[in-house]
């Protein structure tokens, strides 16, 4: 296992390790004995610390991966005659091979977006399933902060779908896997882009912001806090050593770790926009505000640029393709990527 | 988080931390970027490790836990109106919270055993189901290795369990959360305790002998093989940073370290069965076989040893509780404890 | 198809066909045009004879059939993480081919019973599992009345089991695919052995008792109303033409019919078992209480018996059988296959 | 029960009775005792009768209602990390209450349709998820024939679809509710249009076509064969007295009596089409090829119409309205629903 090669890509940003602060929590967190399954001072610890952001009537509990986090969320939210509203777009929809339909037994009812996000206007026609036994019924809108497109919703717009759903009898998820992007992007706290504006239940996410594995479900909303711990454990996401889950998250939210990772994603994904943009064969399709470019490349070129710094071909047909930015990526490295580009494609 | 007390308990195997050499191969793993979901080299230098163990026609999936270990084989292995025979006392019966039926949607039918094992007499009397529509119809039976009583499997018996199956159209799991104790005990190898007898499907645990995290689904029936990675991901175990489970599974199987840790255990349950059945107030109520020591202690005296090393009451009525060794526990461990019950109860 | 034998036997009460009353319902419920899905006069029009039955109070959804009405209702007072607690010997831990596990993803608890009751001393011994995160969580109790080998609950046990569930948080479920036979059995009405011992939800059999097809789920327990509709079209149990169900259960319940049918069937039953309990090497096994009768027949003279009558032996090993009484069945008939048995026997 | 007034409706085709020759058959069949579950005479008659229509080596399983044919086939065709191909107009995807979802676990991935029919074209877009252990595996088409929008398909494009699924490893299922009338429509038999195109499994319709209760699910793909007893057991499809199923299926198939019936039903769909489409004010929004009519009706005049022969509404933003034909409708009924629709719009 010597020679494996130090390189970089922008395939996405789970390709990255994990940052050496949260290694070295975990380094920490390896002495003697704790109690399994959370039941451990680390995992208080770290709930506290959750609660330092989000505020203190808050539960959260703690499982593997952004799948498991999403899912269970859902699964808290709703029966399996319920319908979880959706941009087309979303992870829930397009990349957790059907889980959400196979463990909640709800459908997901997409709605067609462009940038990523929805409105209450697209989510309105739905409503007419309401109280029809012939149909599932919506109980859920799940929104994703930042978005699969790299776009941010501004705090009204979750608001209003919030406001939107409660008034519908419906609760408000968040898939938040880049949530630090978003609040980074915007400005503002992870509270007052999620709880403060609505959201009843949270996918907090960690493995793409630096941690090793480790997702956090963050609950508001009080009526769905009650089962969570069999919902976790029958998802088949309970940790056993659950300290080193929780000694991460005490390292990712402390310090602002979250938040240094999350800029520094953010201003290398503008920067590489800006650079690539600069280059006239090549188009930027999305605003640049998280820390992901999208852009349509020359189709020849793909495969040479793939070669040195490996990306994925987001739509084939428009020869789109996605530019994740990691935490560990440094400015170097887009700069030398976007060299790459200037020469291979002029 | 500086006053976090080293102690030891003999609660569970889980209750310790990481071995060092695992965790040295996790921060040797943190360099660079590499592709998610398992493309990565790690993951590939790791399953080889396996099939050097194992043998090269296998097909190998890391997962997160041992719920999901278990929960992903069963899938592969069943269909929903198929049922899944095992001992009552089994893991996927007794504390799962149910993920074996909700997310297979099978039947478990238990056999009652006083020692963790089961019998092809005992499963012989649900052949009777077999093409009956009105019944669940049996395809896997699933064994334990070592039991959750810490009893051991003599290689002829697994055979005889596996004969029978395969005559009768099922499968065998085996459940091997533990299998490197069994396999100790033996004095065999991983491989002549489970393929070499018949295992069609193995759960292979990391977490309880020294890794942070991550279970292994090693598949030797190659009908069980085509689709698991699907299985695996609707499942929510597909771990992004991949590298990581893989990098603790090649240090496990390196250098003999899964039998280091495997022989340390078993060697200090004996030596805390061969002590403390010195003391005439308990008795030691299961064969020492891998790292449990089954024992009925009065139980007045319970509460105080609890406060010094901490262990789980098994059978509350029986009085009966159960020491694990984990691979961090020292003869001095082991030694003090002995004194402790000594005192105590003395 | 001229050639039909009218051909009598004791396999089981739905051998039989539909009793006449209720046959002469359906075609005249055959008139013109009705709405679907049970918006209809006939629908609403049997929901009152319920209500005349349990009180005006409940909600009351037709099935298909039994599996329909057993499953529907568990899922209805249960969620995916719970359990629920039965006989070994109930119909839905033996012959629904696992559709409760895959329905409700919940796990059944199964009590070993020798005639088909339970205790509230043998559910008891699951309450530990309570608050416990590794265990589903029992949350509903399903007893059978009468139950599957012939016997009666008697009103007080009823009770008692249904103040224990309350007690603890947990539903009563009744499966009554024979209620009317304990009714008729008890001397009281279908009221006073469900609701108003305190069943939470009934599940109230029809096809057993000479309709041709359809079950009712029948809810007293308030909670458990809310979302059935939905449960019952998800649950493939919605029928379009609802009023031929309708019809029949409004057939059924004037006139008495169902308490007809009841006291014949268990008239015969226990005229069959006085006769035969004089046969020397014939022992009953059961209380007759019901209109089913459990003897044990050596097994040589068995099959000569099916070959005129045919009916079930119930457990092979002990060569016991099962002789079940339908509406249709006459007493001419009962005396002809005594006369047989002793005759075979002799 | 006396007062139940004789309307006629144009809401659905489930909104008329039996069928007097079918009626009669149930009441025949109506004789001594046979085996329940489908193990007597009329089951097996009725079961000759389908492999009279569709050829002698397939299989024929009969249960309840359509969304158990539908579901139960998907079911057999899928595993749960497959996805379902239909179009956005399907019955599965509609008006299931998301049955599909949770008894299959599939991911239904939709295609927008206008006439309720799919083309290979829109089902290859979905070509690119193969393989990818992130996406549902695209497994089963599904497509309705007649569609739920009244139109017919094409023997020559079921077989392009069927060409086209077997090439890449799929399955075609065909929901044939209404199969009679598009059978009926191309002048065509049953098997023509489903198992001599590629149908690999075909839900076949019986209440829509004069049926009191019943659909059977025809499996011509032998692969699928095999564990369809176990799927509809678990499935709470499985009728106790199925002779009174087979019975029906046994009138309808015989004589002709589904091609009367479907014959006349889209005869008079035409007429009423020919007479609205000379109202001006009346628009009809889909070729009329089986027994249903869509047609776009001031909304003014709606609840008026729908006061005397109630109809759905099926597009509100549109004032799209759909008329459905059943067996028992007659020429005077369309004459005269025709006349109250000029007296009420002009």
């Amino acid at each position: 296992m010597t020679s494996i090669k130090i390189s970089k890509n922008f395939a996405s940003d789970n390709c990255s390790g994990v940052h050496p602060e949260i290694l070295q929590a975990i380094c920490e967190a390896n002495q003697g004995h704790t109690l399994a399954y959370g039941d451990d001072v680390y995992t208080a610890s770290a709930l506290n610390k959750f609660r330092e952001h989000f505020g203190k009537d808050i539960e959260v509990f703690f499982v593997f991966n952004g799948t498991g986090a999403n899912v269970l969320s859902l699964q808290a939210a709703t029966d399996s005659f319920n319908a979880v509203i959706c941009a087309d777009t979303a992870h829930i929809n397009c990349d957790e091979c059907g889980a959400p339909e196979k463990f909640t037994g709800c459908k997901l009812l997409t709605i067609p977006s462009t940038n990523g996000k929805i409105t209450v206007d697209q989510v309105e026609k739905f409503l007419h399933l309401a109280g029809n036994q012939h149909h599932s019924q919506p109980k859920a809108i799940s929104i994703t902060q930042s978005t699969e497109l790299g776009t941010v919703y501004q705090p009204r717009e979750i608001q209003t779908i919030a406001d939107f759903a409660h008034t519908h009898d419906m609760f408000l998820h968040m898939d938040g896997t880049r949530l630090a992007n978003a609040a980074a992007s915007l400005n503002l706290t992870l509270r007052e882009i999620s709880r403060d504006v609505g959201v009843d239940i949270l996918s907090f996410g960690g493995t793409k912001n630096g941690m090793m594995y480790g997702e956090a479900v963050v609950i508001f909303n009080k009526n769905l806090h009650k089962n969570f711990s069999y919902i976790r454990k029958q998802g088949m996401q309970l940790a056993s050593k659950m300290r080193f889950i929780a000694a991460q998250f005490e390292a990712l939210l402390s310090n602002d770790l979250w938040l240094r990772n999350a800029r520094h994603t953010n201003k290398l994904a503008k920067l590489l926009a800006e650079e690539v943009s600069k280059i006239p064969q090549i188009k930027i399709t999305q605003p640049v505000q998280a820390n992901a470019v999208f852009a349509i490349v020359p189709p020849q070129f793909i495969p040479a640029l793939q070669q040195e710094y490996f990306f994925y071909v987001w739509n084939k047909e428009t020869s789109e393709v996605r530019w994740m930015i990691s935490f560990d990526t440094t400015e170097e490295d887009v700069i030398d990527f976007v060299r790459l580009i200037r020469q291979t494609i002029s």
